[in-house]
């Protein structure tokens, strides 16, 4: 199943694409697309539905955040051997994590806007997984159970932000808007394999990264192992597994940076696509 | 006002203090203590309730973190300098920001369990500070008045997840229950100057840190100046702004760690104690 959340930021109703990919009302069955309705039990009670039986949702509606109420938002960072390696970081021994604010968290075709002062924004296509069983102490041979499914993510960065106002990452990361997320959450049984998905990410019509999640450093399945070891994931919880090569601080001999009025196209295979027009704050 | 949040955790009521210190039922006036409940007009409405005619609380209740359904809980490292200076670390040039899960969220007499294989696990009284109205590009001369109200938090920290797992700080600070939120919110109006608060920290009845606002790096109006700058601050956020000298891992010439069955006592004044007992993952 394809699951979406449409309307306005803050009030979106829940719904699922039908075979035809028409958007249908699920409002009537779930209050939203997050906490237990993402659960084995509660996914298959979706599953149930006849989706000839939703109403068509009308019009052209916003379509937001795929997954509602997040409770944490978890990034592993450099989990791609040859992005790390255009970063001129090492391997990581383990999964880096760190975490973005979920006020940061949009949809997948809302504005990205560059905070003030911003010069050095950047983008990272990802694929996000969304729990939903709650798991700790998990070993990666039943990590994904737990997972309701997946979505695509872009990680926007702000480099400068990043490395340059001391310390940890997270203040690149969690610039409002930063967050882009969906369209859709595209339920596990879809994706019987997590580690063989092509992914791309275009600015301007041009292609900037091509990766598959097939060349991550730490798996799904390890990465929740291992964050499921330091604290509980819950139900709705967003893991972002990191991007492939191609970001714009990679770029030789001068990187290259995202400007008012680009465009950013993202796509995972099976998961649909993204498209940001990148705003500033006034 | 003393702003409390009594009764099981996931399930806990609004309450506040009377003059006497009784607990007593603020459910009929609001759900939660919690979002545009901290706003000025929120808190104004709180105080023009007569405390005498609201029920008391009977029994010994839990006592929850103070904030309910907390967006983000921002933490600032090494602001106090004579605890950067035990750390070994340079004085940071901005605020250091790293997040804590909310998974992590307990209240202030819950107990602290720490993780399977954890053996560094430390202790940090830390002044917490609620927002309560919106903030984006807010100036330190005015952040003030987005401020609700301030707590104590006990930032635990477990050094080995938080240094030696690779990369970000955020992997030692988010293990669940580690992060101790309250007893009370108390309200602005009654913390006049928040950077004069003597602050101390006990641990088995033997005095570990002793501190005072006043020796910030950053004051929370800087602090939260900076943050906004990053992104939004929203109603129920809590910051938490770092801790001063006297942690375990800055012990001379042998750290010291907690281990199960320690209890920690932590006091900000006029913001009341918080005590742990400290347990073990099963």
């Amino acid at each position: 199943m394809k699951l979406v959340r449409y309307g306005e930021r803050g009030a979106e109703k829940p719904g699922m694409l039908d075979a035809e990919g028409t958007l249908r009302d699920l409002s009537a069955h779930v209050a939203d697309i997050a906490g237990d309705v993402l659960s084995d039990a509660g996914v298959e009670k979706l599953r149930g539905i006849d989706p000839a039986s939703l109403p068509v949702v009308e019009g052209d509606p916003r379509i937001g955040a795929c997954v509602g109420n997040i409770g944490k938002f978890l990034c592993i960072g450099l989990n791609y051997s040859d992005h790390a390696a255009e970063t001129g970081a090492d391997i990581p021994a383990h999964p880096i994590l760190f975490f973005k604010a979920n006020s940061a968290i949009v949809g997948p075709y809302d504005d990205v806007s560059m905070p003030r002062g911003s010069t050095h924004t950047d983008w990272e296509v990802e694929l996000g997984v969304v729990i939903g069983t709650t798991a700790k102490y998990v070993s990666k041979e039943s990590a994904l159970e737990h997972v309701a499914g997946y979505c695509v993510v872009n990680d926007v960065s702000e480099r400068h932000f990043q490395t340059q106002l001391t310390g940890q990452w997270t203040k690149g990361k969690s610039c409002d808007t930063f967050g882009p997320t969906g369209p859709w959450l595209v339920t596990r049984d879809e994706v019987p394999d997590p580690q063989t998905l092509a992914m791309s990410l275009n600015v301007n019509g041009k292609r900037m990264q091509t990766g598959n999640t097939a060349t991550m450093i730490f798996t799904v399945a390890e990465i929740i192992e291992h964050l499921s070891s330091l604290m509980t994931l819950h139900p709705g919880d967003v893991i972002t597994t990191g991007t492939p090569p191609g970001v714009g601080m990679g770029i030789k001999p001068d990187p290259v940076y995202l400007k008012q009025g680009d465009v950013m196209e993202l796509t995972i295979e099976g998961l649909g696509a993204q498209r940001q027009t990148v705003t500033e704050d006034a």
